[in-house]
């Protein structure tokens, strides 16, 4: 059989009958590995490689957009826990051909990024490759035990809510993909598809809320991160498909293009925004919380059931019959 | 300019300019970077990238050897400083033809060695790639600070010694690319390329003893590794060439295949034995002491100067002009 078929999510299942879980230690299956240190502080681990040909093509993005994007999207695994990025250690592989300005300019996307998020680059291995620029991004944070937010503690009833509008880099890469004319209105997808906004401030305050139940970020869209909070609290969802924020620009492109907003809203990835449940009663207040901290909104889009795995999608109060594919990086 | 052109030295040089050591943080520059947690406890962090077609030869290593070799030569890297290495983090690029067989084979020899060196795999990232296999590994450990060996420690009038031979791994390497039969001669080298012998009990022991100073792995061969203990310790060495170990089934190859052994030994490359600077007259009660405990010698092999970054070897007394051609990935 080939790796194609066996697939990511497979794969991850063998590991982790391979490598149970330890103690108190949390490891295979949540955005990050939390490492108990003391009762006052947890070590919280991340790591994300990005492949050429595969995660991005080097003659679209810049190198100082892909070395922001780097650290960024590291960033926002540990800010969807709740906690503080702090040490990184950077491995790169690089061929032989690869001009020297194009290493120094993703260098300099690294710092800048660094910078924005407070993150110390420590150390990392620099090798050579045949053909393709390879990068892996570890990163270590920081935060006390009882403020980290798992995918295991979505509870029945919970409102689902994300921090920001879905699609907006799915829409960026298709338009990049089908060699659209990047115009004014198209741009603002690109960025999002490039440099994805991530605060890691929203995610510490969501984590001070004590409503707030589980939480991770959208980086797989969705369609296919949703349903990994579902089965590590037992729960199911129901998602009402008119709730799903969208923004002005991704649903402009889609009329002029004839395509469907929703599904790259739900299957786009790369969102990169932050997905919780929120205990029923607390979603108002903290919703107008959220509002008056960040001048942005915290969409509801749905809300946690009893039966477990079941994802539910739904529109105008119907259900919908939906066959959405995820993205798969294997085929 | 190309990468190639630049070289790893360089970009690491430049990497260490943009990001700067903060405080009590060691970072770039040696085997692993170093964040104090308390005063008792600090924290060590390395990251190794392996690459296919740079690193190994899918058609000559198998999978199993693989896994293994991904965390061993971590914890090499580990004991280097004198710490126990504690927690893994694996990412894995994988084309889409490879087999799901290989890949299981390659967990288990991850798994083996976790259970060999007491490490617990915590967490990844698996992805796909267009053509190659890559590898990346972040190994966390622990160690009190006072127990910590840096690469800048060496002094004065230290002992350098070596704890294994040297070359059989770079011996094993030249077999495969120039295609020998594999005979029983041949095999030890083989297996010392593929599944290196790494003790992190002889690195915790070594870094219990205040009298070594400085201590790293030898990865790269130690004409290529000793001068960054010479750089970053204002140092010079004398090396004598009749001292260095090499193993009686490396020197019987390069006799029947007329190659150099000392060049291999000292260029080679993966030796994955320990590099250490000792103080002179603590010396030879350590070399006893390590035979007794370890059953294997401790080898010396030359001496600490006081010519900064200057690395003389000699033979039979006499300085000896070399002009060792070290390993460079990028070329």
């Amino acid at each position: 059989m080939q790796f194609s078929k066996w697939g990511e999510e497979d794969f991850i299942q063998y590991l982790s009958t391979q490598f149970p879980k330890t103690g108190a230690i949390v490891g295979i299956g949540d955005d990050c590995a939390v490492i108990p240190e003391s009762p006052d502080l947890s070590w919280l681990v991340t790591t994300d490689a990005l492949v050429e040909g595969i995660h991005f093509m080097i003659d679209q993005i810049s190198p100082l957009d892909l070395g922001y994007k780097t650290i960024a999207v590291n960033v926002s695994d540990i800010a969807a826990m709740g906690s503080s990025a702090k040490y990184a250690f950077l491995s790169v592989a690089f061929p032989k051909e690869l001009k020297a300005d194009w290493v120094k300019q993703f260098v300099q996307g690294i710092k800048e990024a660094c910078i924005r998020f407070e993150v110390l680059l420590l150390g990392g291995d620099t090798v050579g490759s045949l053909r393709d620029v390879f990068i892996n991004l570890t990163l270590i944070g920081q935060a006390s035990p009882e403020k980290i937010k798992y995918r295991h503690q979505a509870k029945v009833g919970d409102i689902i809510a994300v921090t920001g509008h879905l699609g907006d880099s799915g829409g960026g890469l298709k338009a990049l993909q089908e060699k659209l004319a990047i115009t004014d209105a198209i741009q603002p997808l690109i960025n999002a598809h490039f440099r994805p906004e991530v605060n890691p401030e929203v995610g510490l305050w969501l984590a001070s809320k004590e409503a707030v139940h589980a939480m991770m970020d959208l980086s797989d869209g969705l369609n296919c991160d949703l349903p990994k909070v579902l089965k590590q609290s037992s729960t199911g969802a129901i998602v009402d498909i008119d709730k799903i924020p969208v923004s002005m620009a991704l649903a402009g492109l889609c009329r002029t293009q004839d395509w469907d907003a929703i599904a790259l809203a739900l299957t786009g990835g790369e969102d990169y925004c932050l997905m919780l449940t929120i205990a029923a009663e607390a979603f108002s207040s903290i919703q107008k919380a959220f509002e008056k901290e960040f001048g942005k909104s915290l969409f509801e889009i749905g809300r946690i059931t009893d039966s477990p795995n079941e994802l539910i999608y739904q529109k105008q109060g119907k259900r919908l019959i939906t066959n959405f594919n995820n993205y798969n990086h294997f085929q």
